[in-house]
């Protein structure tokens, strides 16, 4: 078992150089675009040269309610991967890639953990390949652009009351949520409120993770809504001029980026989405890639299944043409029992009642997953003190709901430990069973869609808005924005929008505060609680005790 | 000749993968971390290996005032690189990086011209291999780390009517200028006014292009003053515990990075700071490293001789330990032409007692560099419509200075020609006659720095300043700063701070309006003018027509 932490085994990592791991998915050297010799980009036009080979299989690993016990969706989807690759299939993992403020302010993280971990760690939670910097950018150009235009005579006559695009850092700063800017006279322009959110938040970021190649791309930015008129018309970043250089300057970070796990098992880690206000998935681009050149391919989605899951259906894979073959839902006997309803301390002694009861959570979210049409796999994560009486126990509830659930010990056997699940996953996935469908119909009203989210996958009684959001909703299919899909940002820790509510509560209300449209990115987000795009730093900031020791290896980053 | 643009020449260069470029120098490919296949940082463990081993001879690249007609001083600096080269000398180039926010307002330019340029030149001018990112997020997390120091208590007791540090981003967005930051309620710390400058400002630039290694970054980041109490005690970062994370943010920005010639001469292009408000040259470790590896390293310094000589000599040479062995001090008939009193439009005709009018401003150039204990050779950058008559006025004058002025066709006809001022300046490099030595001992007074420096290079009769002024100096000197050199920031276009005033002026005055202190880049700038540390962009900016073209290539940039 892994008594290490993490940092030290992704530091023991054996790797290769990362020309050998896009050997595996047949990529030649010239088509890896190299930074150092641990991460590469898949050049553009290798990607484009792969259209019309045929796709491998597309396994989602989702996850129950996170509570503060962990369920290891990560560290799952990069077991599987290393399982599918040691039953000797031609695998590839797909993930995010993490924000570089956040780290600042609580520690950061690694990719999986235990032996199932994507490396290089440090790298990977630092500037990585720049394709954070390279949104940042983008999103500040058109920021600088759209002040600039104000500046000198406001051609578009754009109201200063209402500009909607702000900027953004990759940096925990609080000070930036409100600021006051243009100040100082006539040669800086026009003052006015705004603010600045975290990079991840940023539309450019959910578009870069949407969009089809950079034809597409730079379509999506011209579509962004800037700001409105005194007229309440829009005025979108095209109309700025400034989609082709934003293009430009995200040139390079379109490229997925190619890492490896601790066995070698190539891994695409490739944007990052917010997946509150946005879909909370890895890159269009990367997944895509990744099915052309792997027979299996595994990712995963934001939070739980109720957001994660659902936006990857209804979001990525609606706009994106994918059809998922299999879903593996992650819990852990330590999650289930505080869905059971234990507290924290509790979880160390066996309880399989409580573990009978928090198997309601996981019941909902396996009826859920197969509404989609979709084979759902139970993993279970192991953790060292979980008793056989309480796996058999979910596994027992898990046959019952038509499914089966595999014991994983990824966390300290590496790949062997998910053999088990790989073999039949990769099964599942052979034998065609999915018949994939999205929620609901890209016709239905937007209200509706909302309404359609909350109460068969949230099991909600009733959602409930002020007139004015309605009306906001109607005025956007006015303008031909009704067929998007809808981006629901609710606490993850529930299926209701009461974080403290566990397990699987019905007849709750859903309240929509706020709704905003996202339309590059092309959906509507609609807002369900306090949203946070702009962290702030803890009265003792990891930052403080993150250095370089003497081996020039980075201390205090996890 | 070259009828070409540079970016055609630029695009249609034959690159060699950078680990060959690397090999020249006899870097062995493990030690070259690649940012694709034509970028690469040098590996800080090989850069430690070398020490003990002996320098190479280090030849400065200087020029005379500029002018609009243009001199062409980085198009000599590749030239001479490659001169050197192609007569068979193991040579290398060191220059700075360019900046990306000042590409989206004007175009952005080739490091180098015609067939005298450094490739790859659109990377160059966008992410490259992410430095200046990185110095943002540096920078910008110690800002985040102030801000919310404050908010949690003040444990420091910052007087907030007195926080010096700004935030930065590499945009030209001027309505980052002045803002008020923390609006919004008590979540968002206390309201206070603030701003952003441009990255390429930030002391965090200067640092890192000043320090010897990652120890002395930190020791220097943790040095810089942040804010002061209201007893008037400064507030360094090493105070708000900040310099730790900000060396592992820049860790593998102090790693130099290796591009090439259109010839294939290795050039390490690192760092950018300001030439106003800071020093302007490419960093120590780039200028060092270069040193170990090759026999002659060409290097330049921002401006014309006045500032960017003297800098390079008063603060990186003094500072780094460097022992330049030659200066090549760059003009051009028609700029010489423009300092003899003609205008734009009348630099086509022939017109020698212009350039010998304007030869003043060269010679007190040769008088001024040679007042260091360099030799000086003049390069004469050729343009097509220079005549016999002119360059002979010219070679005839420089003799008379005690120089030799050699004509050089690189932009036209790439390393040929520049193989008489190559052969010449390896001569007299190998000669060992440079007796280098700063202008003014350390011991001298901040005051008296700035008045030596005045009065010997710049031939003022007068320095001003306010007693408030000269009353600060002396505060810093009682707090232990008089050792440091002196950074002056006035106009580049003349001798004097009026740049309307070519040739060599005599017996002007030199106001010194304001006063800043460095503590971690180690100077003090003296600001003779205005400074603009944030630009913002034009009425219609380039950004407008980037984009990229049919075949994935940048159009408008350049």
């Amino acid at each position: 078992m892994a008594a290490k932490p993490d940092i030290e085994i992704a530091r023991e990592a054996d790797k290769r150089p990362i020309q050998e791991i896009g050997g595996k998915l047949g990529i030649p050297p010239e088509h890896l675009l190299p930074y150092g010799h641990d991460k590469a980009k898949v050049a553009q036009d290798f990607i484009a040269g792969l259209e019309g080979r045929k796709d491998g299989k597309l396994i989602l690993v989702t996850a129950i309610n996170p509570t503060p016990a962990g369920e290891g969706k990560t560290t799952t989807t990069v077991g599987l991967g290393d399982g599918l690759s040691r039953i000797g299939k031609t695998a590839a993992i797909c993930i995010r890639e993490a924000s570089l403020g956040p780290n600042f302010g609580m520690k950061g993280g690694a990719a999986g953990g235990g032996y199932a971990q994507i490396v290089p760690m440090e790298e990977m939670n630092l500037h990585f390949t720049g394709d954070f910097h390279a949104i940042t950018s983008a999103h500040n150009l058109l920021s600088a652009m759209i002040d600039n235009h104000i500046h000198w005579g406001n051609e578009q006559e754009i109201d200063l009351r209402r500009v909607v695009w702000r900027r953004v850092l990759d940096m925990n700063d609080r000070a930036l949520r409100h600021t006051v800017t243009s100040l100082g006279g006539v040669a800086n322009g026009f003052p006015r409120e705004t603010g600045f959110d975290i990079t991840v938040a940023s539309e450019v970021m959910a578009i870069l993770c949407l969009a089809d190649d950079l034809a597409d791309l730079q379509r999506r930015l011209g579509e962004m809504i800037v700001a409105y008129r005194r007229d309440k018309t829009p005025v979108f970043a095209r109309d700025i001029k400034a989609d082709g250089a934003m293009t430009v300057l995200l040139r390079d970070a379109m490229q997925p980026n190619l890492v490896q796990t601790l066995e070698h098992t190539p891994a695409f880690v490739h944007g990052g989405p917010f997946a509150n206000i946005a879909h909370g998935c890895n890159s269009v681009i990367a997944t895509r890639t990744a099915l052309k050149l792997a027979d299996y391919v595994v990712t995963e989605a934001g939070f739980g299944a109720d957001l994660g899951a659902e936006k990857f259906f209804d979001i990525k894979c609606r706009k994106a043409g994918l059809h998922p073959d299999c879903v593996v839902l992650v819990a852990t006997i330590r999650a289930l029992k505080m869905n059971g309803g234990l507290a924290k301390e509790e979880l160390s002694a066996e309880n399989v009642t409580a573990v009978r009861e928090g198997c309601a959570n996981l019941g909902r979210h396996i009826q859920n997953l197969k509404g989609f049409g979709v084979p759902v796999v139970v993993a279970i994560n192991h953790f060292t003190g979980d008793s056989e009486a309480e796996i058999a126990a979910v596994q027992t509830y898990v046959e019952g709901q038509g499914a089966e659930a595999h014991l994983c010990t990824h966390w300290a056997e590496g790949g062997k430990g998910t053999e088990a699940l790989a073999t039949r996953v990769a099964e599942i996935a052979d034998a065609g069973q999915s018949q994939f469908a999205p929620l609901y119909p890209d016709e239905m009203s937007l209200w509706h869609k909302i309404e359609c989210v909350a109460e068969r996958i949230y099991h909600a009684s009733e959602v409930t808005a002020d007139t004015r959001i309605r009306a906001q909703l109607e005025e956007w299919e006015a303008q031909g924005y009704g067929h998007l899909p809808v981006c629901m940002a609710k606490t993850q820790y529930s299926f209701s929008t009461d974080p403290g509510l566990r397990g699987a509560p019905e007849g709750h209300v859903v309240p929509v505060r706020e709704v905003r449209l996202s339309a590059g990115a092309g959906f509507v987000v609609a807002i369900c609680g306090d949203i946070m795009t702009m962290p702030g730093l803890p009265r003792r900031p990891a930052a403080e005790a993150i250095r370089l020791n003497a081996a020039g290896e980075v201390e205090g980053l996890f």
